[in-house]
Parts: structure tokens; C-alpha cells; sequence
């Protein structure tokens, strides 16, 4: 961004590798500054004047340099010795270039327990500090000896009331405590020195393993950062917003991918504070004239205009979002999905399709793909693949395609060049973090995002169908690496919200899965991804892809389907013993589900039935799926996943040498 | 075992795959029995009759079918609905063979909590059971929502007094609670019905996510195992010793090793508790006569032989423990270390050793494998590898050789075939899990475990050295599926005993280590693992293996092995400005240090300064490395590993493209 807004910056402990890896990653993906971890430098080959020059050379400034530990002691000998240590680290700071040094709360036992013999510490490490032009910013730490929870650490803060001498605030820190922090708002902006972004899910462990290893960059965990960062704002803090991540899965993943994600979560928070800004602004007397202005200026960062500068409280802030990163354009629903197939796999497909109720409406005009259609389900069979058969693109129903497409851009997803001949449609796509490509599309329109005129009609015979009404979710089994990243990719870029996360005891490992949809459950995308990475021996059937069909009679379409030769897949009998046992259903019931092999998921908090019924494989490791929702049924039938593995297994041992 | 002792069992909800997966890999194993997980029966195709059938063949009895949850019920209609839903339970148990049935306290909110009307439902449900020949055991879930302790448990079924009603008692949910085992022994044993072993590492966290995710095999976690098993064996429990594990790297591995590491767990087990249960002999009346009798016997399975059968208190129960199976033979240090390299990294590998003074005083008669000695350190070259340099195989000084390598394999270490010429010494190894030969030796003897005869020396002039002692440890980089398998296989076949445990950020991702040693500190072996597997983008350089030689000056050794022209490590100068920082050193001895590349690390709890300097990467993964302990430093130097790893990532960018 580095416009009018407020800058972003990441910590190096977010990424993987070296120092100058972490650094070309960060600036790569547009961060305007850093946070210096200080076990990256001490492990660097490059002297700290050496990296002041490599981030200028990137466009990176030092924002902070961190952490400080255990500075305040009820040993003098001790805190002299510590102020000796910060003396070289000043030394070091000098020569970074950086004006601000974190000092976390003390966990040692001889931390001071006494709040103004620890101001008085405080503000004699400020007083070095000062001259040496350099800033403290001290944090709470969840975990501190003594002093764990922010409005401890402004006590103190206050205390000590020296000008070197601020706060530095965590938002994992504070919020998992639970602390409130919406008197945030009451503390000088001035005072602010320094803010740190950690989303985190919501975990029964012990804090400090919960922050070393569980931390998540906001919007894939469960904090309300929106909420967190109102109030910062309000008080006028006018630095960074700064990621400080610990996450062992981002620690060990390409850190270039990584940093991008980093940086579209700060996008994303941005906007969702301004949006719900906006949501009270109707309440708030001071804040029209500056908002509007920031909504018509012509930036092109997702600007979040805070209060830059300003004195306290003159005006609250304002976070400010501009036109083009208005929300995410209304969804209507899947347009179609694509499935790329080698050719036999391909045909594969089209006579499940078939059987499955589906018409052949249309031959693209360039290319081996044909369109089928049933209701308002869509699927592309394209024969260009050259591996089996997978999800080869998702397209949705965008009131805007245009806007919707500049959105995603926006958000860092990168434009996927298309090839296309000169009749044909401009339909904008971009690619998700697993490479699938996501288009905007507005099915039977002309024009942007319309699409179907790149088919010739087939004039195949109209059928009755077998009752599918459209394309209910998508399953997308995503790689280890990834997973976190793409759900947010998701929830920011089609303005999904996610609705479901669970874990089920797969039979080969524990599966995560998580699932996002639109308000009006019009477009559902569901993710799943091995907890740990699959052992040399788990089949590649382990982690298959799906298209889920909607029907409101899954029995009825399960026996068109079978009755027109669909390869559905056979469900043991065991599990139809239990389910009985379970749930004592009527017997008829009980044996159109044991024929059909359907399964009757009762898993969701909300309640509501899950009536599904798989194919088997087709062309390796992608299915179809018929699902019928009833009352209300709000989940995806996670708790019977395990058996339809099991199930997928056994079909592929038995159809194919492993 | 199938023999006099008590049997061993394995639930299959232990191992990954599907049903048929599992049972193989248990019979495969050796297991006496299983018991069958619900949800891998109702996911099989296989009928409970055809399950059966299955067990028979593989020689595997079906000890238990579990589990059955929230049976008890303050609604009488639920309740009714939980006794019908368990006749159809019955009804699989018929089929399968099975007569016993785990039956977990209640963690539903309508779970009963008069104590005598839970014992009437409990109760109530025996009888429904013993109609059928089928016997309820009855468990308490540490996190039951009335019932949490095995005392409550006992005190239900003491109250129902009914014979078709015992209790399951599982080491996990007791020893998670930190109750006290040994009034076990006062429970009369034929009211013990079953027993579940597992272990676990200590973790702050929810007990059921502990539960869940992080169980660990017996010997692999920090439960004092033999201490619980005792009681429940002076009970006259007769029933299998049974292994419940849920662990989330197990559920994804190949069953096949996991259940033979598994089943090495019970014969560790077996051993430890006899061996606990004959220090304290003397002071039980009753004992010696069985015990000596039993440790007479020629049985060769590690057996426990319990009170089989025997009444109540008739007599205190023993383990007994055949002289095949003893305490492994004391060790004596690393005989040596063997190096695979291929020619050319064998010739730099030799160069170094060169470098650091050793000797070459030896050639294979008849491999290309060369011996080079200084002090106690033996490192053999064997230029037959084919990709880099690695461990090729570890060796130690054993007072019994043959004894030894049986042990080995009585503890299911496989036996190495060798290759050797008719007037080469029978040198007997097994294999590691991770496949690496570890010899049992008797340097400079002839006969079983001597080596030396297969050199010819060389009568290459004797140098002075520079200092090295002897092999300090080495440092090996176990796969990520069989990490608590290694260092289970360590500490049983070996004998050692683990000393440090920790985990370290790392530049490519969290690090685990766990070392482990002889209580003389002659055999060291430290084993690390990413804790998380690489992603695409980590280098090959994350997971080097090392060979640590001892010295007594590191400063010295170093400067001598630099001036020889040794490749030593260059570590930054941030690591010295920061450990100035941080220590206050002399500074002649920081310079020393900063020249040399020395690490200077205080990481242990029990004090002790540890120094090392390490190579280059030698062959791509594989680094010597010169440690001197100081103050009897006891550990492993993790606290400065990263920096190491750091300084190797560089190495490797400098002197070869990734």
C-alpha cells in the first residue's frame, strides 16, 4: 500500500528459510515494511548494516526489532546486566536502522512485582533508549510472570510516563485471555508504539503453546480482529498494521506463497473494519466528511485511512475503503464446475454424467470440451487432461464479473492468462492458492462473464433428468501447505463466510475440513486436507475431489441413476446394521438406503439429515455426489466421510492393481 | 507370545488402513489378539461372520469389541433406546466371536448421577448381556461427565455386584488424572475384565485432544508404565495386556511397522515391570520360589508370566523373565561409525577425518572400506555408497555380543543378512527402523563381536591428533512416520534411557529431538525429526546426520584442525555480537570463539556449558562435528542448532546449486 493509509508490515517469524529469503518474500508480496526477528539476524551471515541496505534495496523498512526478554529484575546485578544487553542491542538497532524495539513482559522468577519499582526500570531503559533515538514498546505477554494483560502493561506504561517509552499491543495476547478490547480506545494514540495482528482458532491448551504454534494470519481463525482493530484506530495509532505469526505449518512452507496470504489478510481485515465502520457510521457524528472523502479518492491499495498522525480522540478514526474494493459482488450460485479428464477418463465421466440424468447441451467451439446440463447444474468435461480426472475449474454466478474479478486481483489473486479465439467469450479468471481457476461468470448474459455462447448446441434430446437441481458444493482436497491459506483466499475473494470446520478420523489419518458459503447458501465450497501429509503408503484415493449434485429426493434419483447403469458406490452392510442400531429408522427406510447405499448423516449442531450417495472414482481420484439436504441441514456429512473413504479404497483396490 | 505369560492385544484403532489392513499387520506382528474399533467394522465390507473367519486364519483372537458410549440415561425412554440399540451390538458380538464389550462412561448430558441407579442401569444391561454369553467391562473416560476415575468406576460395579459386569481399566485415563495405580491391587482380579495400555507425553492441553491426538505406545511417552501395570498384575488381572493408542502420526503411517513397534512396546513393557518387580523380590514373602521357576523355563517369548487364572491375593502376581530376554548387556561406548560415500565424497569425507588428525590404520580385506582411528574414535569409510555421504551404520561396544544381537531380535529387531569373506568376522546386526545396521562389538577381540581382524593396517605413521577422545554421540535424522519408533527401538534393544526431549524452531520448520544414553554416558544417540514433513521448497540440508567426536579443548582441537585444512563451519558474526550480549565473556575468549566458528551453548536445565564446531556439509547431508562438555553439560546443544542449520543452508548455496 504505502499510500495514505495505514502501512503493513510482517514479522520474519511468519515465514520459512534464511533471513534474505523471508525478506525478498515479504517485499515480493508488498509489504512496505518488516519486524526483525531477532533469532533470524543472529543466524544471518549479513551484518545488520548489511540488512538495512538489502530492505531499502527492497522498498522494506524496519518497523521493529524483536523481542527483548526478561528486562526488569528484583536483582540489581541482574538489571544492570540487562541494561548492558539492551545497550547492544541498540548498538545493533543502530546500524539496523530501526527506531522501535519490542520489550515483552518478564516470565523469569525474578521478574518485579512491584508496578512502580517496574515503571521505574521501565523508564530507566527509556532513558538509554532515548538516547540513542530509539523507542520501547512494551507488551504484555499472555504468559507474563507478573504482568499479562494489556491494560497491566498500560498501567505500568502510564506510570512510567516517559516519551521513549510505549505499548506495543498483541491482538493474541489480549484476545486470547478474552480481554475486552474496546477500551483500547481510551489510551493516548501517541502512546501506541506499535501494533501486532494474530488471528488464532479457538484451542483448550496452554497459551504459550497455543501462540508459539497455532497462531493464523487474520481471518482463518476465530478472533474478531474487526472488533480489535476498531478501537486501536479510534485511539489513533498511526503505525503498521504488523503481522506476528507463529504457525508450524507456515514455519516450514515456501515462503513466498506465504507471504502473499499475509498480505491479503491485512487487505481483507481492512476492508471487513471498514465495513463494519460503516455499518455504525450512521452513529457516529463526527465521521462523514472525512469517510466520504477517502471513498472517492482514487486509490487503488484496499487504503484503510486511519487517523494518520492524528492527536488523540480530535476525530475517531476512520478506516476507509475505496470504491473498487466495495464488497464482494452478489453470488448466485456455482455457473459450472470443469472437470479435465485424459480422454478415457473423459468419457468416463460423460456416461456418469448421463446416467446420472445429464444432457450433453453443447461442443465447445475451439476446444475438447462439452457441456452437460441438468437443472441448473452445470459441468464442463474437458478431454485435455492428461492424469486422470480432477476439478479442473470453479466458476460462479457474479451480479458483476468485471468487479468481481478487479476484487480478486485486488486481493492478490493472480490473473490467469487465457487463450481464446477471437468469437469467443472474455471471461476473467483467477487462479486459487491450489492453482484451480475461479471464474465470474453471468450464465446466458452476453457480454462480461456471459459464457455460453462459446458452445454449440448439440440439439440432443431434452430428458426428465433424475431430479438434480443444481450444483450444491464443490469438494476440494487441498494441499498440506495450503489449507489455511485457501480458505481465506476463498472467504476474501468471493466474500464467502466460513460456516463449518471439523476433523474426522479418516482411514488413512485425521482430516481437517473446513466450509464456506454466501449468505443465501446460493455458492458452497468445502475444503478438506490431511492433518499431517500422507505416509509413503496412503493411496492417492486418500484424498479425492468431488462435485456434490442437489436433489430433493435422493432415493428417487439414486434409483434413476442405478437404473441407467451410474456406478454408484456400494456401502457395507455394517453400516447400515449400525445406523439401524443408532437411530432405529423404519425398516423400508433402512432398505432403500442399504440398496442405494445412501448415507444418513445427523452430525451438524443445528440438526437437519444428510442423505448422500458417491459414485465410485472416475479416472482416479474425483467423484460425484448426490446430496439431499433436509431440514435445514447445514454441514456436509463430515461424520460419515471415514466410511465413504473406506468405501472409495476397497473400489479402487478392487478396480485397479495399487 | 501365545504362551504361559499373559497374551498381548492391539486395538485396531491403533494402526492406519482399512480393517483388513489392520488385522494383517497385527497377526503379522505377532499379536495374540485384537480388539476390534466399532467404526472400522462398520466402514469394512467384511460381514462380523466374515471377520471372524478372517481372525481365525491369522491366528488372532478377538479380545473386545469397543466402544459402546452413553449407555446410562436419566430419561427412561433414551435409556430403553440405548439398551436395544446395545442387543443389536450383541448381535454383531454373536457373529464376530467376541464376548466382551467396552462400555465407556457417560459424557452426555442426561448421564445419570445417582450412583445406585447408574449401578441398577449397568446392571440392567449385564443381564441383557449375560443372556447372551457376553460380558460387560466397564471404563471410566478421564473426561466422563459423572464417572472420571476408575475408583468411582469400581465403586459403580461393586455396587451393580453383577458377574457379567467388570471393569476396563485403560492406563491413559488414570495416569492423565495423576490417580495413584497401586490400590488397583486391591480390586479382586476377576472383577478386572480388561486392561488398555498407552503412554503419553506430558502436554499442557485438554484432555481429551490428549486423549485423541498425542497417545503414544508404552516406553514412548513419559507415564511410568510398569508402575500401573504392577498392580493391575498383583490383582490377578489374567486377561490380555492390550494397546489403545490414538496417535495422529501412527493413523497415517504403514500399519505393518507401526504394529511391530507396537508389539516391541509390550515385550519393553514385560521386561520393565519384571525387572521393577524383581528389584523389589526381596522384600515380598512369597515371591522367590515362582519367579526363580519361571525364569528357568525355556520360554523364548519375553513373557509375563502372570497369575494366570489364580484367585484373588492367592498369591502376589509376578513377572517373569527368561535369561534370554535380561537386562541388555552392559555397553562400553561406540565401537565405531561407519560413513557410506560415494568415491568422491568418500575422498572428502577422508580429507576431513585427515584434518582432524585421525589416522587411516586400516583397509577391508576384501570391501572398499576404510578404518580411521584417534583415541577411542573408529570411523569407518566405506566408499560403496551411491548418492552423497550418510550414516551407513553405527556400532557399539557390547560386554556380550551375541547375547546382545538376540535380545535384539527377541525385541523384533530384524537380523541383517551380511555378506563377508570366509576369514572375516561373524559380526551380528539388526536393523534400525530407519534401516540403519547396528552392530554389537568387541573392539580388539577375536571371536563374536571382535572386527578388528577384517583390516589390514596400513602402518601409516601415528600422529598426535588434535585432541579427539573418543565418539561423543552421533546425530541422526529419523523419518517422520518412525520417530517414537526410534527411539523406542533405542531404548529397548540398546537399553538406554532417554535423557532429553525438546523441540526447536528451526530455519525450515519446528525441530523434535529426543537423545538417549547409558547411564555411564558411553553410548550416545541423538534423534531428530521435523515435526511437521518439508514442504517442496525445504532443502535436503534440513536433515543432516552427524557424527560427534568428544574432545577436552574444542578451542585447541579446532585451531589445530583448521590449520590442517579441515572445512569448519563459519558462523556469523551476529551469533557472537549476540551471545556477547547475552553472556559477558571474556572477550579474548569471544574472539576465539568468532575465529573458530565455536558455538557456545547453556541450554540444559541442569547447567553445563556445551562447545562445538562443526564442518562443512560433507557429500551433501552429512557434517563431523568437535564437542567438549563443560561442567558435565548433559545435552545436545538444540538452543544454537538453528543457527547451525542456517550456517549449512549457506554452505550449501555457496558451493553447490540447489
Amino acid at each position: 500500500m504505502r499510500r495514505d493509509g495505514l502501512r503493513t508490515a510482517l514479522a520474519t517469524v511468519c515465514l520459512s528459510g534464511t533471513l534474505e529469503d523471508k525478506l525478498t518474500a515479504a517485499a515480493d508480496a508488498g509489504f512496505d515494511g518488516v519486524e526483525i526477528f531477532e533469532p533470524d539476524l543472529v543466524a544471518a551471515p549479513l551484518s545488520p548494516g548489511d540488512v538495512r541496505v538489502r530492505c531499502a534495496d527492497l522498498g522494506l523498512s524496519i518497523d521493529l526489532y524483536q523481542p527483548f526478554r526478561d528486562l526488569d529484575s528484583t536483582d540489581p546485578d541482574r538489571f544492570a546486566a540487562n541494561l548492558r544487553r539492551a545497550e547492544r542491542k541498540f548498538d545493533v538497532m543502530a546500524e539496523l536502522g530501526a527506531d522501535t524495539v519490542l520489550v515483552c513482559s518478564s516470565v523469569s522468577p525474578d521478574a518485579v512485582t512491584d508496578d512502580d519499582r517496574l515503571a521505574e526500570q521501565l523508564a530507566t531503559l527509556a532513558d538509554g533508549a532515548a538516547r540513542r533515538g530509539v523507542r520501547i514498546a512494551y507488551e504484555a505477554l499472555a504468559w507474563g510472570a507478573h504482568v499479562n494483560t494489556y491494560e497491566h502493561s498500560w498501567d505500568v506504561v502510564a506510570r512510567a510516563d516517559h516519551p521513549a517509552l510505549g505499548l506495543c499491543l498483541d491482538s493474541f495476547h489480549i484476545l486470547s485471555r478474552g480481554s475486552d478490547p474496546a477500551p483500547i480506545a481510551d489510551i493516548p494514540g501517541e502512546k501506541l508504539f506499535f501494533l501486532q495482528l494474530a488471528d488464532a482458532p479457538h484451542l483448550s491448551m496452554d497459551v504459550l503453546q497455543w501462540s508459539r504454534h497455532h497462531r493464523l494470519f487474520p481471518g482463518q481463525g476465530a478472533f474478531d480482529l474487526p472488533a480489535f482493530l476498531r478501537p486501536v484506530l479510534a485511539a489513533g495509532y498511526a503505525g503498521p498494521l504488523s503481522l506476528e505469526v507463529f504457525n508450524d505449518v507456515f514455519r516450514q512452507a515456501d515462503p513466498v506463497p506465504t507471504a502473499v496470504d499475509a498480505r491479503r489478510s491485512l487487505l481483507a481485515l481492512a476492508e471487513a473494519t471498514a465495513r463494519a465502520e460503516a455499518a455504525t457510521a450512521g452513529a457516529v457524528a463526527e465521521a462523514p466528511a472525512d469517510g466520504a472523502a477517502a471513498a472517492e479518492a482514487p486509490a487503488d491499495g484496499a487504503a484503510v485511512a486511519g487517523a494518520v498522525g492524528a492527536g488523540r480522540r480530535a476525530a475517531p478514526a476512520t478506516v476507509a475503503i475505496d470504491p473498487v474494493n466495495a464488497p464482494a459482488p452478489p453470488l448466485a450460485g456455482h455457473a459450472f464446475v470443469e472437470i479435465t479428464a485424459e480422454p478415457h477418463a473423459a468419457g468416463q465421466v460423460g456416461a456418469a454424467l448421463s446416467a446420472l440424468g445429464f444432457v450433453r447441451t453443447g461442443r465447445h467451439r475451439t476446444k475438447p470440451v462439452e457441456r452437460w446440463e441438468q437443472g441448473r447444474a452445470r459441468v464442463l468435461v474437458n478431454a485435455r487432461g492428461n492424469d486422470g480426472a480432477a476439478l479442473g475449474a470453479l466458476a460462479v454466478e457474479s451480479a458483476d464479473p468485471p468487479a468481481a474479478a478487479r476484487r480478486a486481483q485486488r486481493l492478490l489473486a493472480p490473473l490467469l492468462p487465457r487463450e481464446r479465439g477471437p468469437a469467443e467469450a472474455d471471461l476473467a479468471a483467477v487462479a486459487a492458492p491450489d492453482g484451480t481457476p475461479l471464474f465470474f461468470c453471468r450464465t446466458g448474459a452476453g457480454g462480461p462473464g456471459g459464457w455460453s455462447t462459446d458452445f454449440v448446441p448439440t440439439r440432443e434430446a431434452p430428458r426428465a433428468g433424475i431430479g438434480i437441481t443444481g450444483i450444491d458444493h464443490v469438494g476440494l482436497s487441498e494441499p498440506f501447505d495450503h489449507f489455511d491459506e485457501a480458505a481465506l483466499f476463498y472467504r476474501s475473494v468471493l466474500g464467502l463466510t466460513p460456516v463449518s470446520a471439523g476433523e474426522f478420523a479418516a482411514p488413512f489419518g485425521l482430516v481437517r475440513g473446513r466450509a464456506l458459503t454466501d449468505e443465501a447458501r446460493t455458492v458452497r465450497v468445502a475444503l478438506t486436507v490431511a492433518r499431517l501429509r500422507r505416509g509413503d503408503w496412503a493411496p492417492a484415493v486418500a484424498d479425492p475431489q468431488y462435485v456434490a449434485f442437489a436433489t430433493d429426493d435422493v432415493l428417487a434419483a439414486a434409483r434413476a441413476a442405478r437404473d441407467a447403469g451410474a456406478p454408484l458406490l456400494a456401502i457395507p452392510d455394517n453400516y447400515y446394521d449400525d445406523l439401524g442400531a443408532r437411530l432405529e429408522l423404519p425398516p423400508e427406510r433402512l432398505a432403500a438406503y442399504r440398496d442405494l447405499g445412501v448415507l444418513h448423516t445427523v452430525d451438524h449442531p443445528d440438526g437437519g439429515v444428510y442423505l448422500q450417495v458417491g459414485t465410485e472414482l472416475l479416472g482416479g481420484r474425483l467423484f460425484l455426489l448426490l446430496v439431499q439436504r433436509v431440514d435445514g441441514y447445514d454441514g456436509y456429512g463430515w461424520a460419515d466421510a471415514p466410511v465413504r473413504m473406506a468405501a472409495h479404497r476397497r473400489n479402487r483396490l478392487v478396480r485397479t492393481t495399487l
